[in-house]
C-alpha cells in the first residue's frame, strides 16, 4: 500500500500525524487478514510501536503487511512502514507493529480461519514468536 | 473530544475502523500534550491496546486524555475511549492506551517541558507507574 | 467537542472557513439534542450569528452546547465556540448561536420530547428567553 | 454551485446534515463576494435560517448566490438552496439566508469594496432592504 | 458546477491534481446524464484529454457539462473546465473531454434513454460528431 | 497501490465513481513518474479509457503503474486497475490507461528527465508504441 502525504495529513510543522499512519497501518493489515480468512475482519488490538522518523507532505508512505500467525479465529499481521522521498530517491524506516484481527460473520460472531501454511524456517520462527506474543497479551489482559 | 461516527468511518459491517479510533486517540492526546508543553508535539509511540467493543455509524465516540507524566522533553498521556449511543442512552468502554509525545521547536529539535504538578496521591502513583512503563519501553527498544 | 484546525479547514489566509465552524456547531448541538430526546434529530434552523475572531490552522476550536428549552418535539440548544492556541495558552470567543432541532422517528415524523428539568433560576430565565425567541421565529416565518 | 449528496454528508436517516448545507452556503456566497470585491473575504455573520425540506444521499443540492448590497468593506449575499432529485425530475426549496462578508488584505485588515451597480428596480428595493437588515444587526449587536 | 480549490486538492507546488479535476468532471457530467435519463448512471469511459493550465489553491474550478448525444442506453456528455481567479478577475481554459455514461436500473442492467431533442444546427452537427466518436471507440475496443 | 473502497467513494448503487478511480490512477502514475524523474510532476493528459467492471464498497481497488517511455521532459505511464474481492478471493480487470506527466522545477518550468533504460524486447516494443501514441496525440492537438 502506498500513500501520498497530502497537506491534510500533516501538522503545522508539515510532518504526518502519528494517528494517520496508525490508521493506514490498520487498513493495510486488514486487507492482508481479509485475504487470508476470506471473511470480514475487525481489529482486536495493536502492539506497542515507536515512531523513528516522520514523513512530510509531498513524500510517500509505503506500507507492507505480512501474516505471522493464524490462531483459531484471530490472525497476527506484521506491518512495516517506510517513508520515501521520490524526488530525492531516499527511503527510511518509519514505524512497525503487530496488529491482531478477528474474522467475523455478518452477526459479528468470530469464525474459524484456515491455518497459515509455513514453507520456510524463517516463517516457522516468526510463527513461534507470534504465539509467544499472544500468550503475553492474554496474560497481560488478565491482570 | 467527541466524534460522531459517520458512514465514512466504518467498514462494511457498520463498525468504526480500529485505525480511525487510533487516529482520534492520537489527536486527542496531542492536544493535551500541546497544552502542557506550550509547544508543537510529535507522536513518539503508543503502547499496546485492545479493542473491547466497537462503535457504529450514528453512535458517538468519546475520548478523554489525561497526562500521567512529564519527562525531559517527552510526555506520557493516557487516553480513554468510550462508545455512546445517545438515542439508547448507553455508554461502554471501547479502548484505552498510553501515548508518548515529544515537544519540539520549529527545527524539530526536542525542547524541555515543565514538570507535571502532582496534587493527589492518585496522581503520584500514576506518575510512578508511568516511569516504570518508560523504563520498560527503553529496555525493549535496546533489544 | 474539540476540533484541531487542519489546513483543509482554512482559506488562503490560513483562517478557518465560517461554514466549517457552522458545520461543527450543528454537529455539537445535535449530540446535545439527541442525548435529551433519545431520538434522531434534524436541524430545523439556526438564529443569526456574528463571527468575532477567527481560528487558524494549528489552533483548536472548542465547542460547548447547552439545552435552553424543550418544546413539544423541538429543542433549542445554545452553542458557544471559542478559539484556543494551546502553544500560546490563549483562549478567545469566536461565535455563538441558538440552533433548533426536531426529534423524529424512522419515518421522519416529529416525536414528543420530555420536558427540560430546570433546577436553577438561571436555567428558568434562559427558558423564558427561549420561548420568546421561538415566538419571534414563528411570527417572522408567517410573514 | 451544485453538490452531489454522498453518504458522508448524511445522518443515520439518510438526510444531509444541516451543518453541511450551511458550509456549502458559506462557500457559495464567498465566491460571489470574492468576485465582486477582488479580495479575499472572511465570513462576518449569517442571518437566521429555517430548513424546509431535506436532501438525501443520491440527490443534488443546488446553490445560487446573489449580491444584495455592498457596504464600505462588507457585502451582503443572498444564498438560495434547493434540493433536486435528478432521477425523479423534482426540485424543491430547502433553505435560504443572507450571509455577510468582509473583504480583507493579506494582514486581515478590511479593504474598501466598489459599490454595487444597480440596474433594475428590483435590485434597488433589495438593496434598501439590505441596509435595513444591516441597521438591525448593528443595533442587535450593541445590546 | 463550481469548486473552490483547497490545499487538500493540491500537490506540493500548490497546483490542483489532474486526478482531482477528472473526478470533478465525472461528477459534473454524471448529473447532466442523470437529468436526461431520469436514471442512475455509471461511467462507461472518457476520451483522451490534455491539461492546458493548472488551477491553484484559493482559485476556482468552473465546470460546465452539455449533452452531445443519446444512444440506446448510453449518453455522451461534453465537459469543459475553466480556472478562475476571483481576486484577479481572470478566467482561463483548463481541460475538456467527452465522458460516456450508461443508464442502469437497480440491478445494474442498462435501460433505454429518451432521444436528445435537437433544436439548432449546431446541436445537430455536434450529434453527428458524437456518433463518429462512438463508432471509432467501438472500433478501437474491438482491436 | 491498494485502495479499500469505502461508502464515500460510491454512488447510490454502491459502485465506486468512475472519477474516483481516475483520481487514484493519476496519483499512482504520478508516484511512478516522480520516482523516475526525481522531480515534481504535473499531469499533462490521459488517453481514452473504458470501464469494464465496477468495484463496490468493501472491495479493493488494486493499481499498478509501469513507465513505458521517457521523452524530453515528459513521461508516459501505463496504469492498470483491477478490482478484488478479498472475501470471495476474486480479481477482475477494471480499467487501464496511459497517463502523461511533465517533470517541472519549483517555478513550474519543464526539466529534462533521464532516458528509460530498456532491458527486454518487450520494453523496447512498448517504447516504440509509446512514441507512436505521442505522435498521434501531438497531431490531434494541432487540429
Amino acid at each position: 500500500m502506498t500513500e501520498h502525504v497530502l497537506p491534510t495529513h500533516t501538522n503545522s510543522l508539515g510532518g504526518v500525524f502519528g494517528g494517520q499512519i496508525m490508521a493506514w497501518m490498520d487498513l493495510c493489515a486488514a486487507i492482508c487478514a481479509q485475504r487470508h480468512s476470506g471473511a470480514v475482519v475487525v481489529t482486536a488490538g495493536i502492539d506497542d510501536l515507536t515512531f523513528e522518523r516522520t514523513v512530510r507532505a509531498g513524500q510517500i508512505v509505503r506500507l507492507t503487511a505480512r501474516m505471522t500467525a493464524a490462531f483459531r479465529s484471530s490472525m497476527e499481521i506484521f506491518v512495516n512502514v517506510e517513508g520515501e522521498d521520490a524526488v530525492a530517491g531516499e527511503v527510511w524506516p518509519c514505524v512497525s507493529a503487530f496488529v491482531t484481527f478477528v474474522a467475523v460473520d455478518a452477526a459479528m460472531r468470530p469464525v474459524a480461519v484456515r491455518p497459515l501454511v509455513l514453507s520456510t524456517d524463517e516463517e516457522r520462527v516468526a510463527e513461534i514468536a507470534a504465539h509467544e506474543r499472544r500468550a503475553s497479551r492474554l496474560a497481560k489482559r488478565k491482570k
